[in-house]
Protein backbone atom coordinates (compact mmCIF):
# COMPACT_ATOMS: atom_id res chain seq x y z
CA UNK A 1 0.00 0.00 0.00
CA UNK A 2 2.44 2.42 1.34
CA UNK A 3 5.08 1.70 -1.94
CA UNK A 4 2.12 1.91 -4.49
CA UNK A 5 1.31 5.85 -2.44
CA UNK A 6 4.69 6.57 -2.55
CA UNK A 7 4.78 6.00 -6.33
CA UNK A 8 1.82 7.42 -7.08
CA UNK A 9 2.49 10.75 -4.96
CA UNK A 10 5.45 11.46 -5.92
CA UNK A 11 4.97 11.15 -10.11
CA UNK A 12 2.26 13.49 -9.44
CA UNK A 13 4.03 15.64 -7.46
CA UNK A 14 7.22 15.42 -9.40
CA UNK A 15 4.26 16.61 -13.10
CA UNK A 16 3.01 19.23 -11.29
CA UNK A 17 6.26 20.69 -9.91
CA UNK A 18 7.99 20.85 -13.59
CA UNK A 19 4.93 22.00 -15.05
CA UNK A 20 5.18 24.98 -12.95
CA UNK A 21 9.31 25.55 -13.64
CA UNK A 22 8.50 25.04 -17.39
CA UNK A 23 6.44 28.32 -16.92
CA UNK A 24 9.62 30.30 -16.74
CA UNK A 25 10.70 29.47 -20.07
CA UNK A 26 13.96 27.45 -21.65
CA UNK A 27 16.85 29.22 -20.08
CA UNK A 28 19.93 27.09 -18.99
CA UNK A 29 18.92 28.23 -15.26
CA UNK A 30 15.19 26.96 -15.51
CA UNK A 31 16.47 23.50 -17.24
CA UNK A 32 18.90 23.10 -14.26
CA UNK A 33 15.64 23.68 -12.12
CA UNK A 34 13.85 20.94 -13.78
CA UNK A 35 16.74 18.92 -13.89
CA UNK A 36 17.24 19.00 -10.18
CA UNK A 37 12.99 17.81 -9.66
CA UNK A 38 13.66 14.64 -11.43
CA UNK A 39 13.99 11.18 -9.97
CA UNK A 40 13.91 11.86 -6.17
CA UNK A 41 11.98 9.18 -4.24
CA UNK A 42 9.97 12.25 -3.48
CA UNK A 43 8.91 11.42 0.14
CA UNK A 44 8.19 14.62 1.80
CA UNK A 45 6.02 15.09 -1.25
CA UNK A 46 4.47 12.15 -0.37
CA UNK A 47 3.76 13.07 3.59
CA UNK A 48 2.39 16.11 2.70
CA UNK A 49 -0.33 14.28 0.69
CA UNK A 50 -1.10 11.62 3.24
CA UNK A 51 -1.37 14.12 5.76
CA UNK A 52 -3.71 15.47 3.77
CA UNK A 53 -5.56 13.03 2.92
CA UNK A 54 -6.01 11.74 6.46
CA UNK A 55 -7.62 15.19 6.73
CA UNK A 56 -9.77 15.34 3.93
CA UNK A 57 -8.07 18.11 2.32
CA UNK A 58 -8.56 17.99 -1.60
CA UNK A 59 -5.99 16.87 -3.81
CA UNK A 60 -5.87 20.27 -5.85
CA UNK A 61 -4.91 22.12 -2.02
CA UNK A 62 -2.31 19.54 -0.86
CA UNK A 63 -0.65 19.16 -4.52
CA UNK A 64 0.74 22.76 -3.93
CA UNK A 65 2.44 22.42 -0.68
CA UNK A 66 3.97 18.60 -2.19
CA UNK A 67 5.24 20.68 -5.20
CA UNK A 68 7.29 23.72 -2.38
CA UNK A 69 8.78 20.91 0.05
CA UNK A 70 10.04 19.00 -3.07
CA UNK A 71 11.54 22.35 -4.44
CA UNK A 72 12.95 23.27 -1.51
CA UNK A 73 14.45 19.94 -0.92
CA UNK A 74 16.02 20.15 -4.31
CA UNK A 75 16.97 23.72 -3.90
CA UNK A 76 19.09 22.18 -0.85
CA UNK A 77 20.41 19.48 -2.53
CA UNK A 78 21.70 21.90 -5.58
CA UNK A 79 23.34 23.99 -3.42
CA UNK A 80 24.50 21.51 -0.81
CA UNK A 81 26.26 19.47 -3.87
CA UNK A 82 29.02 22.73 -4.97
CA UNK A 83 32.41 22.49 -4.83
CA UNK A 84 32.25 24.60 -1.82
CA UNK A 85 29.78 22.53 0.11
CA UNK A 86 29.91 18.74 -0.23
CA UNK A 87 31.30 18.98 -3.93
CA UNK A 88 29.26 16.33 -5.28
CA UNK A 89 29.00 15.28 -8.77
CA UNK A 90 26.68 12.75 -8.91
CA UNK A 91 22.57 12.82 -7.75
CA UNK A 92 20.09 9.91 -8.22
CA UNK A 93 22.08 8.29 -10.57
CA UNK A 94 22.78 11.54 -12.41
CA UNK A 95 25.36 14.61 -13.24
CA UNK A 96 24.84 17.39 -10.08
CA UNK A 97 23.50 20.24 -11.92
CA UNK A 98 27.18 22.36 -11.34
CA UNK A 99 28.62 19.78 -12.80
CA UNK A 100 26.16 19.22 -16.24
CA UNK A 101 25.93 23.15 -16.13
CA UNK A 102 28.33 25.54 -14.01
CA UNK A 103 28.17 26.91 -10.30
CA UNK A 104 26.43 30.22 -11.28
CA UNK A 105 23.68 28.51 -12.84
CA UNK A 106 23.76 25.77 -9.89
CA UNK A 107 23.39 28.91 -7.30
CA UNK A 108 20.62 30.68 -9.10
CA UNK A 109 18.57 27.54 -9.61
CA UNK A 110 18.75 26.77 -6.19
CA UNK A 111 17.65 30.11 -4.99
CA UNK A 112 14.76 30.56 -7.63
CA UNK A 113 13.52 26.61 -6.21
CA UNK A 114 13.49 28.52 -3.29
CA UNK A 115 11.73 31.06 -4.53
CA UNK A 116 9.53 29.41 -6.36
CA UNK A 117 8.51 26.77 -2.88
CA UNK A 118 7.26 30.15 -1.47
CA UNK A 119 5.02 30.83 -4.21
CA UNK A 120 3.82 27.76 -4.28
CA UNK A 121 2.42 28.64 -1.20
CA UNK A 122 1.60 31.79 -1.63
CA UNK A 123 -1.43 30.15 -4.07
CA UNK A 124 -4.57 31.48 -4.58
CA UNK A 125 -5.91 28.00 -4.23
CA UNK A 126 -5.28 28.02 -0.48
CA UNK A 127 -6.92 29.85 1.74
CA UNK A 128 -5.28 32.89 3.15
CA UNK A 129 -4.72 31.94 6.32
CA UNK A 130 -3.93 28.23 5.93
CA UNK A 131 -1.63 29.42 3.36
CA UNK A 132 0.62 32.25 5.70
CA UNK A 133 0.94 29.36 8.64
CA UNK A 134 2.49 27.08 6.17
CA UNK A 135 4.73 30.00 4.70
CA UNK A 136 5.77 30.97 7.92
CA UNK A 137 6.49 26.85 9.61
CA UNK A 138 8.47 26.38 6.23
CA UNK A 139 10.55 29.27 6.93
CA UNK A 140 11.37 27.96 10.13
CA UNK A 141 11.88 24.77 9.05
CA UNK A 142 14.28 25.59 5.88
CA UNK A 143 15.89 28.86 7.62
CA UNK A 144 19.03 29.64 10.03
CA UNK A 145 16.70 28.06 13.08
CA UNK A 146 16.23 24.78 10.45
CA UNK A 147 18.09 23.16 7.72
CA UNK A 148 20.37 25.58 7.31
CA UNK A 149 21.50 25.46 10.92
CA UNK A 150 21.48 21.97 10.18
CA UNK A 151 24.02 22.65 7.51
CA UNK A 152 25.91 24.87 10.07
CA UNK A 153 26.69 22.59 12.21
CA UNK A 154 27.56 19.94 9.82
CA UNK A 155 30.28 22.31 8.50
CA UNK A 156 31.34 23.21 11.72
CA UNK A 157 31.37 19.61 12.73
CA UNK A 158 34.08 19.13 9.80
CA UNK A 159 36.55 21.73 11.96
CA UNK A 160 36.03 20.94 15.37
CA UNK A 161 38.38 19.75 17.39
CA UNK A 162 36.24 16.53 18.88
CA UNK A 163 34.14 14.54 17.06
CA UNK A 164 30.08 15.26 17.93
CA UNK A 165 28.54 13.49 20.77
CA UNK A 166 25.39 11.97 20.69
CA UNK A 167 23.02 15.22 21.51
CA UNK A 168 24.80 17.28 18.83
CA UNK A 169 24.54 14.52 16.27
CA UNK A 170 20.61 14.37 17.03
CA UNK A 171 20.76 18.57 16.88
CA UNK A 172 22.24 18.14 13.84
CA UNK A 173 20.19 15.97 12.59
CA UNK A 174 17.20 17.62 13.59
CA UNK A 175 17.83 20.91 11.35
CA UNK A 176 19.48 19.01 8.22
CA UNK A 177 16.30 16.36 7.41
CA UNK A 178 14.29 16.57 10.64
CA UNK A 179 12.77 19.97 10.12
CA UNK A 180 11.64 19.53 6.70
CA UNK A 181 10.36 16.42 7.40
CA UNK A 182 8.12 17.80 10.04
CA UNK A 183 6.85 20.12 8.12
CA UNK A 184 5.08 18.11 5.74
CA UNK A 185 4.10 15.24 7.70
CA UNK A 186 2.12 18.55 9.71
CA UNK A 187 0.72 19.90 6.17
CA UNK A 188 -2.05 18.38 6.40
CA UNK A 189 -3.17 19.60 9.86
CA UNK A 190 -1.72 23.15 8.92
CA UNK A 191 -4.36 22.66 6.07
CA UNK A 192 -6.98 21.45 7.96
CA UNK A 193 -6.50 24.25 10.57
CA UNK A 194 -6.30 21.48 13.55
CA UNK A 195 -3.74 20.48 15.95
CA UNK A 196 -0.53 18.87 14.26
CA UNK A 197 1.17 17.38 17.62
CA UNK A 198 0.63 13.98 16.34
CA UNK A 199 2.08 14.03 13.11
CA UNK A 200 4.60 16.12 14.48
CA UNK A 201 5.63 13.49 16.89
CA UNK A 202 5.81 10.89 13.98
CA UNK A 203 7.82 13.08 11.86
CA UNK A 204 10.27 13.69 14.82
CA UNK A 205 11.04 9.90 15.00
CA UNK A 206 10.41 9.04 11.40
CA UNK A 207 13.16 11.83 10.94
CA UNK A 208 15.46 10.79 13.29
CA UNK A 209 14.52 6.71 12.66
CA UNK A 210 15.40 7.48 8.80
CA UNK A 211 19.33 9.56 9.31
CA UNK A 212 20.33 6.56 11.98
CA UNK A 213 18.85 4.26 8.63
CA UNK A 214 21.32 5.95 6.46
CA UNK A 215 24.00 5.73 8.57
CA UNK A 216 23.65 1.93 8.56
CA UNK A 217 23.22 1.81 5.16
CA UNK A 218 26.50 3.87 4.66
CA UNK A 219 28.80 1.36 6.60
CA UNK A 220 26.73 -1.93 5.34
CA UNK A 221 26.59 -0.74 1.75
CA UNK A 222 30.51 -1.46 1.91
CA UNK A 223 30.05 -5.13 2.98
CA UNK A 224 28.17 -5.93 -0.45
CA UNK A 225 29.76 -8.12 -2.81
CA UNK A 226 29.74 -4.80 -5.36
CA UNK A 227 32.25 -3.27 -2.78
CA UNK A 228 31.23 0.04 -4.78
CA UNK A 229 29.76 2.56 -2.21
CA UNK A 230 31.77 4.70 -0.37
CA UNK A 231 31.71 4.79 3.61
CA UNK A 232 31.61 8.46 3.17
CA UNK A 233 31.08 9.57 6.34
CA UNK A 234 32.44 7.00 8.23
CA UNK A 235 35.78 7.18 6.32
CA UNK A 236 35.78 10.88 6.88
CA UNK A 237 36.28 10.48 10.63
CA UNK A 238 33.28 12.17 10.90
CA UNK A 239 30.64 11.17 14.13
CA UNK A 240 27.51 9.14 13.10
CA UNK A 241 24.99 6.69 14.94
CA UNK A 242 26.89 4.04 13.87
CA UNK A 243 30.15 5.38 15.36
CA UNK A 244 28.21 6.09 17.77
CA UNK A 245 25.89 3.50 18.74
CA UNK A 246 27.38 0.55 17.23
CA UNK A 247 26.01 -1.33 14.42
CA UNK A 248 23.71 -2.99 16.80
CA UNK A 249 22.91 -0.06 18.72
CA UNK A 250 22.04 2.04 15.94
CA UNK A 251 19.26 -0.75 14.36
CA UNK A 252 17.80 -1.19 18.09
CA UNK A 253 17.55 2.65 18.16
CA UNK A 254 15.88 3.22 14.79
CA UNK A 255 13.34 0.63 15.72
CA UNK A 256 12.33 1.84 18.90
CA UNK A 257 12.12 5.32 16.72
CA UNK A 258 9.93 3.43 14.28
CA UNK A 259 7.23 1.75 17.49
CA UNK A 260 7.15 5.77 18.47
CA UNK A 261 6.66 7.13 15.28
CA UNK A 262 3.74 4.42 15.42
CA UNK A 263 2.49 4.98 18.57
CA UNK A 264 2.38 8.89 17.71
CA UNK A 265 -0.56 8.18 15.61
CA UNK A 266 -2.83 6.01 17.16
CA UNK A 267 -5.29 8.79 17.70
CA UNK A 268 -6.21 8.97 14.29
CA UNK A 269 -6.77 5.06 14.29
CA UNK A 270 -6.96 2.72 11.20
CA UNK A 271 -6.76 5.96 8.81
CA UNK A 272 -2.57 6.45 9.54
CA UNK A 273 -1.89 3.24 8.29
CA UNK A 274 0.33 4.18 5.19
CA UNK A 275 2.16 6.52 7.27
CA UNK A 276 2.54 3.86 9.88
CA UNK A 277 4.29 1.24 6.84
CA UNK A 278 6.29 4.48 5.61
CA UNK A 279 8.14 4.82 9.10
CA UNK A 280 8.52 1.34 8.94
CA UNK A 281 10.09 1.22 5.70
CA UNK A 282 12.48 4.54 6.46
CA UNK A 283 14.60 1.39 8.50
CA UNK A 284 14.09 -1.43 6.04
CA UNK A 285 14.86 0.19 2.60
CA UNK A 286 17.93 0.48 0.33
CA UNK A 287 19.47 3.43 -0.36
CA UNK B 1 13.09 65.73 2.69
CA UNK B 2 13.35 62.33 0.86
CA UNK B 3 17.04 62.46 2.45
CA UNK B 4 15.96 62.87 5.78
CA UNK B 5 12.99 60.09 5.48
CA UNK B 6 15.47 57.65 3.14
CA UNK B 7 18.20 57.82 6.34
CA UNK B 8 15.33 57.65 9.45
CA UNK B 9 13.53 54.75 7.42
CA UNK B 10 17.29 52.89 6.35
CA UNK B 11 18.33 53.03 10.46
CA UNK B 12 15.06 51.85 11.41
CA UNK B 13 14.69 48.79 8.90
CA UNK B 14 18.33 47.76 9.65
CA UNK B 15 18.22 48.01 13.06
CA UNK B 16 15.20 45.60 12.68
CA UNK B 17 16.39 42.99 10.76
CA UNK B 18 19.40 42.87 12.28
CA UNK B 19 17.07 41.91 15.54
CA UNK B 20 15.00 39.28 13.70
CA UNK B 21 18.85 37.83 12.47
CA UNK B 22 19.84 37.89 15.96
CA UNK B 23 17.50 35.17 17.10
CA UNK B 24 19.36 32.70 15.23
CA UNK B 25 22.21 32.44 17.39
CA UNK B 26 25.54 33.39 17.06
CA UNK B 27 26.85 30.61 14.15
CA UNK B 28 29.32 32.48 11.79
CA UNK B 29 26.08 31.66 9.17
CA UNK B 30 24.36 33.90 11.35
CA UNK B 31 26.94 36.61 11.89
CA UNK B 32 27.42 36.90 8.39
CA UNK B 33 23.88 36.94 7.50
CA UNK B 34 24.09 39.79 10.01
CA UNK B 35 26.79 41.34 7.97
CA UNK B 36 25.47 41.52 4.50
CA UNK B 37 22.13 43.66 6.21
CA UNK B 38 24.45 46.48 7.24
CA UNK B 39 25.40 49.51 5.38
CA UNK B 40 22.78 49.50 2.24
CA UNK B 41 21.52 52.70 1.15
CA UNK B 42 17.91 51.08 2.32
CA UNK B 43 16.48 52.39 -0.92
CA UNK B 44 14.07 49.39 -1.01
CA UNK B 45 12.99 49.35 2.52
CA UNK B 46 12.47 53.14 2.05
CA UNK B 47 10.36 52.47 -1.04
CA UNK B 48 8.07 50.18 1.08
CA UNK B 49 7.53 52.48 4.47
CA UNK B 50 6.80 55.59 2.22
CA UNK B 51 4.64 53.77 -0.17
CA UNK B 52 2.94 52.49 3.34
CA UNK B 53 2.82 55.85 4.73
CA UNK B 54 0.61 56.79 1.43
CA UNK B 55 -1.81 54.11 2.38
CA UNK B 56 -2.22 55.13 5.83
CA UNK B 57 -0.64 51.36 6.48
CA UNK B 58 0.92 51.40 10.23
CA UNK B 59 4.51 51.45 10.89
CA UNK B 60 4.69 48.03 12.73
CA UNK B 61 3.28 46.46 9.80
CA UNK B 62 5.39 48.57 7.22
CA UNK B 63 8.57 47.39 8.51
CA UNK B 64 7.82 43.36 7.71
CA UNK B 65 7.82 43.77 4.32
CA UNK B 66 10.78 46.66 4.35
CA UNK B 67 13.08 44.09 6.30
CA UNK B 68 12.12 41.03 3.78
CA UNK B 69 13.04 43.28 0.80
CA UNK B 70 16.27 44.37 2.39
CA UNK B 71 16.90 40.79 3.39
CA UNK B 72 15.97 39.57 -0.31
CA UNK B 73 18.25 42.27 -1.62
CA UNK B 74 21.11 41.40 0.54
CA UNK B 75 20.83 37.52 0.01
CA UNK B 76 20.82 38.42 -4.13
CA UNK B 77 24.27 40.53 -3.45
CA UNK B 78 25.82 37.47 -1.07
CA UNK B 79 25.56 34.97 -4.16
CA UNK B 80 26.24 37.83 -6.37
CA UNK B 81 29.60 38.43 -5.03
CA UNK B 82 30.24 34.57 -4.75
CA UNK B 83 33.52 33.62 -7.11
CA UNK B 84 31.55 31.66 -9.50
CA UNK B 85 29.07 34.59 -10.02
CA UNK B 86 30.77 38.22 -10.41
CA UNK B 87 33.65 37.71 -7.69
CA UNK B 88 33.56 40.79 -5.45
CA UNK B 89 35.83 41.44 -3.01
CA UNK B 90 34.33 44.27 -1.59
CA UNK B 91 30.83 45.30 -1.32
CA UNK B 92 29.56 48.85 0.53
CA UNK B 93 33.41 48.98 1.65
CA UNK B 94 33.59 45.93 3.42
CA UNK B 95 34.38 42.43 2.91
CA UNK B 96 32.30 40.77 1.17
CA UNK B 97 30.99 37.39 2.93
CA UNK B 98 33.24 34.34 1.18
CA UNK B 99 36.03 36.86 1.96
CA UNK B 100 35.29 37.34 5.56
CA UNK B 101 34.14 34.29 6.28
CA UNK B 102 33.93 31.11 3.21
CA UNK B 103 31.94 30.52 -0.05
CA UNK B 104 29.82 27.73 2.17
CA UNK B 105 29.02 30.08 4.70
CA UNK B 106 28.17 32.54 1.69
CA UNK B 107 26.00 30.20 0.50
CA UNK B 108 24.09 29.38 3.11
CA UNK B 109 23.99 32.48 4.45
CA UNK B 110 22.16 33.84 1.34
CA UNK B 111 19.95 30.84 1.24
CA UNK B 112 18.95 31.66 5.02
CA UNK B 113 18.33 35.79 4.00
CA UNK B 114 15.77 34.94 1.60
CA UNK B 115 13.91 31.99 3.73
CA UNK B 116 13.88 34.47 6.35
CA UNK B 117 12.41 37.63 3.85
CA UNK B 118 9.61 34.88 3.28
CA UNK B 119 9.08 34.48 6.69
CA UNK B 120 8.43 38.03 7.66
CA UNK B 121 6.20 38.07 5.05
CA UNK B 122 4.03 35.50 6.99
CA UNK B 123 4.57 37.22 10.43
CA UNK B 124 0.75 37.18 12.21
CA UNK B 125 0.85 40.73 12.47
CA UNK B 126 -0.08 41.18 8.94
CA UNK B 127 -3.64 40.37 7.57
CA UNK B 128 -3.16 36.93 6.02
CA UNK B 129 -4.46 37.60 2.93
CA UNK B 130 -2.20 41.02 2.41
CA UNK B 131 0.57 38.33 3.55
CA UNK B 132 -0.05 35.98 0.84
CA UNK B 133 -0.17 38.60 -1.66
CA UNK B 134 2.86 40.04 -0.68
CA UNK B 135 4.58 36.93 -0.75
CA UNK B 136 3.23 35.92 -4.16
CA UNK B 137 4.19 38.76 -5.74
CA UNK B 138 8.14 38.63 -3.87
CA UNK B 139 8.25 35.12 -5.75
CA UNK B 140 7.67 36.95 -9.07
CA UNK B 141 9.99 39.20 -8.14
CA UNK B 142 12.72 37.36 -7.17
CA UNK B 143 12.37 33.79 -8.60
CA UNK B 144 12.96 33.12 -12.38
CA UNK B 145 10.32 35.42 -13.89
CA UNK B 146 12.35 38.32 -12.01
CA UNK B 147 15.59 39.26 -10.30
CA UNK B 148 17.11 34.94 -11.08
CA UNK B 149 16.06 35.62 -14.66
CA UNK B 150 17.81 39.19 -14.91
CA UNK B 151 20.77 37.04 -13.42
CA UNK B 152 20.68 34.56 -15.87
CA UNK B 153 20.47 37.15 -18.96
CA UNK B 154 23.50 38.85 -17.42
CA UNK B 155 25.58 35.89 -17.42
CA UNK B 156 24.42 34.50 -21.14
CA UNK B 157 25.10 38.01 -22.12
CA UNK B 158 28.81 37.43 -21.37
CA UNK B 159 29.22 34.68 -23.33
CA UNK B 160 27.16 35.64 -26.59
CA UNK B 161 28.28 36.39 -29.81
CA UNK B 162 27.26 40.26 -29.82
CA UNK B 163 26.75 42.76 -27.11
CA UNK B 164 22.87 43.00 -25.77
CA UNK B 165 21.21 45.71 -27.58
CA UNK B 166 18.91 47.99 -25.92
CA UNK B 167 15.69 45.62 -25.59
CA UNK B 168 17.46 43.28 -24.35
CA UNK B 169 19.39 45.52 -22.21
CA UNK B 170 15.82 46.73 -20.53
CA UNK B 171 14.83 43.49 -20.16
CA UNK B 172 17.39 42.31 -18.06
CA UNK B 173 17.67 45.57 -15.98
CA UNK B 174 13.98 44.98 -15.04
CA UNK B 175 14.74 41.47 -14.20
CA UNK B 176 17.92 42.11 -12.17
CA UNK B 177 16.67 45.29 -10.02
CA UNK B 178 13.49 46.64 -11.60
CA UNK B 179 11.60 43.89 -10.22
CA UNK B 180 12.59 44.47 -6.02
CA UNK B 181 12.08 48.07 -6.65
CA UNK B 182 9.02 47.28 -8.37
CA UNK B 183 7.32 44.85 -5.66
CA UNK B 184 8.95 47.18 -2.91
CA UNK B 185 7.05 50.78 -4.11
CA UNK B 186 4.11 48.67 -4.68
CA UNK B 187 3.91 47.41 -1.01
CA UNK B 188 2.26 49.66 0.25
CA UNK B 189 -0.55 49.69 -1.97
CA UNK B 190 -0.73 45.45 -1.49
CA UNK B 191 -0.93 46.09 2.18
CA UNK B 192 -4.01 48.44 1.88
CA UNK B 193 -5.59 45.92 -0.63
CA UNK B 194 -5.67 48.85 -3.42
CA UNK B 195 -4.92 48.95 -6.80
CA UNK B 196 -0.98 49.57 -7.51
CA UNK B 197 -0.86 50.83 -10.87
CA UNK B 198 0.08 54.24 -10.47
CA UNK B 199 3.33 52.93 -7.75
CA UNK B 200 4.14 50.06 -10.71
CA UNK B 201 4.27 52.69 -13.33
CA UNK B 202 6.62 55.06 -11.49
CA UNK B 203 8.97 51.96 -10.22
CA UNK B 204 9.34 50.85 -13.56
CA UNK B 205 10.47 54.29 -14.81
CA UNK B 206 12.41 54.89 -11.46
CA UNK B 207 13.95 50.99 -11.93
CA UNK B 208 15.32 51.89 -15.08
CA UNK B 209 16.18 55.84 -14.81
CA UNK B 210 18.77 54.11 -11.22
CA UNK B 211 20.02 51.55 -13.70
CA UNK B 212 20.88 54.38 -16.40
CA UNK B 213 22.79 56.40 -13.72
CA UNK B 214 24.76 53.64 -12.60
CA UNK B 215 26.28 53.16 -16.35
CA UNK B 216 26.66 57.06 -16.36
CA UNK B 217 28.60 56.42 -12.60
CA UNK B 218 30.15 53.71 -14.04
CA UNK B 219 31.90 55.79 -16.87
CA UNK B 220 32.27 59.34 -15.26
CA UNK B 221 33.65 58.04 -12.17
CA UNK B 222 36.97 57.01 -14.37
CA UNK B 223 37.63 60.66 -15.41
CA UNK B 224 37.67 62.06 -11.89
CA UNK B 225 40.15 63.42 -10.04
CA UNK B 226 41.15 60.48 -7.97
CA UNK B 227 40.77 57.86 -11.13
CA UNK B 228 40.34 55.29 -8.54
CA UNK B 229 36.78 54.11 -9.84
CA UNK B 230 37.20 51.32 -12.17
CA UNK B 231 35.10 51.61 -15.66
CA UNK B 232 33.99 47.73 -14.89
CA UNK B 233 31.31 46.96 -17.05
CA UNK B 234 32.94 48.94 -19.64
CA UNK B 235 36.08 47.68 -20.05
CA UNK B 236 34.42 44.32 -19.69
CA UNK B 237 32.80 44.78 -23.11
CA UNK B 238 29.40 44.56 -21.79
CA UNK B 239 26.74 46.49 -23.73
CA UNK B 240 25.54 49.50 -21.22
CA UNK B 241 22.88 51.88 -21.58
CA UNK B 242 25.90 54.49 -22.05
CA UNK B 243 27.20 52.37 -24.87
CA UNK B 244 24.03 52.21 -26.49
CA UNK B 245 23.02 55.33 -26.20
CA UNK B 246 25.96 57.85 -25.98
CA UNK B 247 26.61 59.62 -22.57
CA UNK B 248 24.45 62.86 -23.32
CA UNK B 249 21.54 60.04 -24.59
CA UNK B 250 21.96 58.27 -21.34
CA UNK B 251 21.15 61.59 -19.59
CA UNK B 252 18.32 62.75 -21.87
CA UNK B 253 16.74 59.11 -21.39
CA UNK B 254 17.63 58.83 -17.79
CA UNK B 255 16.05 63.05 -17.10
CA UNK B 256 12.78 61.74 -19.38
CA UNK B 257 12.09 58.64 -16.79
CA UNK B 258 12.02 61.07 -13.82
CA UNK B 259 9.72 63.06 -15.08
CA UNK B 260 7.47 59.62 -16.22
CA UNK B 261 8.00 58.45 -12.75
CA UNK B 262 6.88 61.75 -11.27
CA UNK B 263 4.04 62.13 -13.19
CA UNK B 264 2.64 58.44 -12.54
CA UNK B 265 2.25 59.95 -8.69
CA UNK B 266 -0.15 62.40 -10.05
CA UNK B 267 -3.01 60.35 -8.65
CA UNK B 268 -1.73 61.07 -5.44
CA UNK B 269 -0.92 64.62 -5.51
CA UNK B 270 0.76 66.09 -2.68
CA UNK B 271 1.30 63.16 -0.66
CA UNK B 272 4.16 61.52 -3.29
CA UNK B 273 5.93 64.18 -2.85
CA UNK B 274 8.81 62.40 -0.92
CA UNK B 275 8.31 59.55 -3.52
CA UNK B 276 9.12 62.01 -6.27
CA UNK B 277 12.08 63.33 -4.84
CA UNK B 278 13.77 59.89 -4.67
CA UNK B 279 13.31 59.74 -8.25
CA UNK B 280 15.39 62.76 -9.12
CA UNK B 281 17.55 61.70 -6.73
CA UNK B 282 18.28 58.45 -8.03
CA UNK B 283 19.47 60.40 -11.20
CA UNK B 284 21.72 63.18 -8.91
CA UNK B 285 23.10 60.26 -6.77
CA UNK B 286 26.71 59.77 -6.33
CA UNK B 287 27.37 56.02 -5.88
Amino acid sequence: MFAARLKADAARVETRLRAEIARYGDLPVVAAMDHACQGGKGLRGFLVMESARLHDIPEDQAILPACAIEAVHAYSLIHDDLPAMDDDDLRRGRPTVHVKWDEATAILAGDALQTLAFGLLADPALPPARAVALSHDMAQAAGAGGMVLGQALDIAAETAAAPLDLDQITALQAGKTGALIGWAACAGAVLAGTDATPLRSYAAALGLAFQIADDILDVEGCADKTGKRLRKDADAGKATFVSLLGLDGARARAAELVTQAEAALDPYGDRAQVLKEAARFAIARDR
